[in-house]
């Protein structure tokens, strides 16, 4: 065809036009990975965040710190700067900052003005996440974190990964929500062409959106059948794909053998976190953790686990980097058409635009 | 000077403003060359034309179809997809598409959408070029092509190179149309310094704009007094400027040698087609096909002809080039002075435009 | 702190909003240094001084000439054509100039258009120095060049050097006129730890603005203790910092040892004069002449004081590099405080402001 029926096109931007997509505001009310607990330390660690500059780093006492990252006098980075005990000191002219952002020195002179300081953001460490709140720092609220105490418990082993993807947060978390994918992007890695066509269920809770795909019977890619031994065409595969927050989405995989009995074959696990955090418009920081409940011993087994899983998720890191250079070069032509599968994830972007836009209201107001 | 009087800036700038520059939008009711046949095959072809993403590719029956490089569900690139028989699969959700562009299979759902499709563009095969229409398909008339038989005749034989030349094409048609600079920017290849003074005539139909210099008597530079024989300070070499599309430019050299009887001496013709298809407002895919109407089965001449003319193109790569980083730093004092020698060149300018406003206003209308 | 108090940040933009930044407007009607006087010879050397394309190059006679790199039929670059005698010929289609910049031949025709030519501008070489005036020709005055007779003098000796520097000239200023910074940003080079913490005398006179800081008794940096002699904790050092013009700042170092009696004691003068030429708004071309007044005939401690010195510019440029990189992702919440020691740069910035703003206007009336 030459172009689908304008009416088709019209009803399609119709549809799309309450969904985010790039050129939404970030939410700030939220919390969001900065980084890998372990990754932040004593070095001033440079990290843009939701589009703006923070720098991290932690106390003598082990406390993260995370702040803007430029000095309020003449804005030289922080990042390039000196960690003095528990003080940044500028490395342009010397202003030293305490902990909480306050300033304490000037150098020049003798008197240090009062009430100056730099912005620092709320974090929470919890096993091995750093969460920080961008937003408001009196609606940093404990209660509202994505928690996923699985990563940290005794009964889980879990590996870690992390991509700085060339690709806008939305389009990741519309990557997650629909697995049809599986069989096309990542057909030599964890796809397998009966993955598409399997049944679903889709689950559209305000703030909580889900899409259950049971793949039964089945033949295991060779990455999961390895790591469960079940290597005959009587696989069951349960995969739950669930926006948990704006920052978080899991990817909960049930696995078993049909072909043994019902009450005494073993259950798989295999959970993965996808913790997305804006950089900017176009990429995102990419953490990743990766847990099994099986073979906690088995190290080798994780490894190799945690090798397949990466595999494939450079595979979508590629794609969605070209599927950004795309949409670079849209023009005020650009339309999507959307399928039944695709219910998640366009409720799901209406939940971002609504809060996006609720956020720029009020600051607004 | 500090500056030349105010009224010649008033003046040229007056008599610039009707003309196209690579401000102008794109002409698309029009034929241009997508790519050389031999290009496209069974290997998904990404190229962006017009400012637009298109892929390219052929059937299994050898057909070549052009659409937009692009999955009408969530933009993935149908380039770095899978091409299937006569279809193409998505690689990102596996939506399937014949070659007319129609969707035809979602593997997440038995039915499929009616009436969705990918845009896919005319496209006309004439000897070794590949032709596509970019506008209004119902306007993609063959009539219109600015075919060159000579390319696939019997009694030429030609030779073909490709630039991607990063500057816009109409600077480019300007540069064709006075080849007053191959005494300049070609000294040292195809030029010598008696071109630029010799006579001309000019040629200013609507939509047909040439040149025509007669250098007689001249030295031939080394390539063309080689490849005809004619070594003495007798050459004749009459050349023919000829705009004879947006698309298209051919440069027509004949050549004798004065010192013999008119009646009995040889006439050498050495024609060059001049394919210009934008790609964006900067940059052009620059096909060339060059052709010589003797000594045609002597492929050693051939071959060094070739490698003459490609340098002396380079030059003009170049040097169009960095013409255009001049452009990019143009501030709003910015305006250039024609001479008589650019009225054909000027005339295409005011064609160019008109053309590319009369489409855009049927576009608003 | 999570944010300083809103008064202080709307009493900082209050304060900061006549001050130039790098969104300033250059001031045109000024002497600048276009390039060393050795850099300039028969060659056509490009530099894009206060945003524009400049072409410069010296005739038979030696006399310099410096005129927009543009040919004005069709701007071509005339960097990258021909320097015949005293004329340059465009390298595309001919055209002659004379060192005037007047249009002298246009070889496609027999009579060349008058009235036409490039803009050139006064140049006036004093020494190691070539300046230019890209404002209002009728404005260049020699006498308002800063000129700097030390640098030519034969009780001097000068080294120099350049950098291509990735930052605005209004920085740089500010970072010349409070040398607080050599303790932090150079504490490695020429810094020491009392430089910031010592009184100083500001100079706040329209047009000229000054800080001179007295760090006496202290014991010198090692680049500075070596050439001078003065290894103790007995030395004096009295540093001047002068805004000159937009062009120019001068630091002045005046060394001597306490510890010698008054009457008797030696005195060292190291000057730098800090050359400042906007290329872009986010770029500077950056001369430096070094000299001293001592210890003429030695050559390698001529040569080790500049290699020291220039091992601290590294620093700055790197430095306000990064520094420019934050103001890249500056948003509408972008704020800056100042202390005592900014008042001569606060001033100086308004002063730059004003001088651009009413060069505007003069060109909008």
């Amino acid at each position: 065809m030459t172009l689908p029926a304008e009416s088709i096109i019209v009803r399609s931007r119709k549809a799309a036009s309450p969904m985010a997509n790039r050129e939404t505001p970030f939410i700030f009310n939220e919390w969001y990975v900065a980084a890998f607990a372990s990754d932040i330390g004593r070095d001033l660690m440079p990290r843009t965040l939701l589009g703006k500059r923070v720098v991290l780093f932690r106390t003598l006492d082990g406390t993260a710190v995370a702040m803007d990252d430029r000095c309020v006098h003449r804005s030289f980075p922080l990042s390039r700067s000196t960690l003095e005990g528990d003080t940044i000191v500028c490395n342009y002219h010397g202003f030293r900052y305490d902990a909480r952002g306050d300033l304490i020195q000037v150098p020049s002179q003798k008197a240090c003005p009062q009430g100056i300081g730099i912005r620092t953001y709320p974090l929470l460490e919890k096993g091995p996440l750093l969460w920080i709140w961008m937003g408001d720092a009196e609606r940093a609220d404990e209660s509202l974190l994505p928690d996923q105490p699985w990563t940290r418990a005794d009964d889980w082993r879990c590996t870690r990964d992390y991509f700085l993807h060339p690709g806008n947060y939305v389009s990741m978390h519309e990557n997650l929500l629909d697995l049809t994918h599986l069989s096309f992007l990542h057909a030599n890695t964890i796809g397998t062409p009966d993955f598409a066509p399997a049944p679903y269920k889709l689950g559209l809770k305000e703030g909580h959106y889900s899409l259950v795909r049971s793949v039964i019977p089945t033949r295991l890619p060779e990455v999961w059948s390895r790591s469960t031994g079940i290597h005959g065409d009587t696989a069951a595969r349960i995969i739950t794909s669930e926006f948990l927050s704006p920052a978080l989405h899991r990817v909960g995989g049930r696995y078993y053998d049909t072909a043994l009995p019902e009450h005494s074959r073993p259950t798989f696990h295999i959970f993965t976190a996808h913790i997305l955090t804006p950089e900017t418009r176009n990429s995102m920081h990419y953490h990743i953790i990766h847990g099994r409940d099986f073979a906690l011993d088995d190290e080798a087994l994780g490894q190799a686990m945690h090798t397949g899983l990466i595999a494939a998720f450079q595979e979508d890191v590629e794609g969605l980097g070209a599927l950004e250079r795309v949409l670079d070069s849209a023009d005020e032509q650009h339309y999507e058409i959307s399928v039944a599968s695709d219910a998640p994830a366009a409720a799901m972007r209406v939940h971002l635009k609504r809060r996006a836009e609720l956020e720029q209201q009020r600051l607004g107001a």
